[in-house]
């Protein structure tokens, strides 16, 4: 029997996000869902939460990597919940368990998970944000994003 | 919103098992899935892909927490694979993404886990073995497993 | 220029012993210390601090990686402080840190540490403890720990 | 007894750098000695391995935290090996084992341990290199850090 599992996709960024910037989260999630893509993140608030709201609404599986090993400190959008206890290690686990990474505004720990994405050569894609990392494929809009994910599909 | 997740079970146990505990393990992740239940494991060889094998054969969703990056390496009964690269201490993050802990034979890696199952206060279950190590809830068959998992649910 | 590196010794045991083992893991820090070893720990209290506190009146080196990120929280006797912040996962690194490791009277925390050691092939010493695992080298005291230790250097 | 622990400093940077940058953390590792400081590092080649040289001569004590299991792969200025087999993870342990972060030259992996200490808090120095990142307190020269430094002494 051969696996027949699709690449999983994992959204990072800020924990409190812009309004404009929780839109364009919940969007991301829907175009990973209608992808057939797993939706990997960190599984708390911000940028997390509203990506795997969109994932759901879209009917996709989400998987959340926390810190902590509160299991219930997951946000409610999560349907698996990693309670890795590792504090920001776990945000190495984040990146390193997908096959590519989707970059939203975000301050350092968000960083730390681009960097690590591009040290473990998995495809960073910056979407409005991180176009100074070199290595980051910059996006502007989930249409673009969109085009960017489907070859590998 | 409120989540519905239901109770996390890890299945641990070795990587080389005698045919009777791989059909023994293949029985207890058939018993997780028809719980409705989400099942953790290592996502290797023997127990872990028995486990697993079980589980999609009633229909369960199977996550592998893998100490490596090459997510390719899981066995192919895991629908989502945890890269985690981080060695043996991956065993730790198996244990704490579970509510409840199945221990089936194995050797040094599984009594680790056993003992940071305990030490995080879940309950572990022993199914023909670990019954020396004070605070495993020894059962003989998964008859018995399933009534001690029933209250979980 | 090539290491000189003498190999370094690990002390694990429980955090709440009774009087007898905390003198007993004075006594192995003093031994470790006068090896010419530095000596790996948990970095907290009970075994951890005793074989400490005897590494330094021996005018040892103490090494103590901690589960937390505040550095503050390792007992005095630690000279040098890492601070994981990783949880029950840094026990793994407090075994893989060391080329042999000691092993005191302990509980689920000192078993996984015995286990996960064992598992990388580091020699476990158990002193008046652990004789139950496959693979321990029980020892009854310091003086034969002592002649156990010396082949190593 | 109180502890008298000084601040132990991370040394973080590329591990191909340019001659003057190799020069560079070598002067690093002088000063941070000299301050009667240890050394943390990633314990491998380049700006770890030039940073500990320089430790060493002047008397320093250097820890390498590395993200293996085998402690021979740490470069030979290395006193103390940290053997994590924590993979890319480590990285978050050799910051989060430091007071203080200087930051020369390098690449993702530099850039995702100049990230996650600041997202710890730690006061993060970059050495002719980071200016870009928030947070960054930026040095020209040795002189400046040296001037940096001396306050938390």
């Amino acid at each position: 029997m051969k696996s027949t599992r699709k690449p999983q996709i994992a959204v990072v960024g800020g924990s409190d996000p812009t309004p404009d910037v929780r839109d364009l989260a919940k969007e991301v999630g829907r175009t990973i869902a209608s992808l057939g893509s797993v939706l990997i993140c960190g599984g708390l608030g911000g940028v997390m939460e509203a990506a795997a709201q969109g994932a759901k609404e879209s009917g996709g599986l989400t998987i959340g990597i926390i810190p902590d090993y509160a299991t219930d400190l997951a946000n409610p959008y999560i349907d698996v919940v990693i309670g890795t206890g590792l504090g920001h290690a776990r945000n190495v686990v984040v990146v390193a368990s997908a096959a590519l990474v989707v970059a939203l505004p975000g301050s350092h720990g968000t960083r730390s998970e681009v960097s690590i994405g591009l040290r473990l050569a998995r495809p960073v894609i910056g979407l409005r944000s991180w176009r100074e990392i070199e290595g980051v494929h910059y996006v502007e809009n989930v249409e673009e994003l969109r085009k960017t994910l489907m070859p590998y599909f």
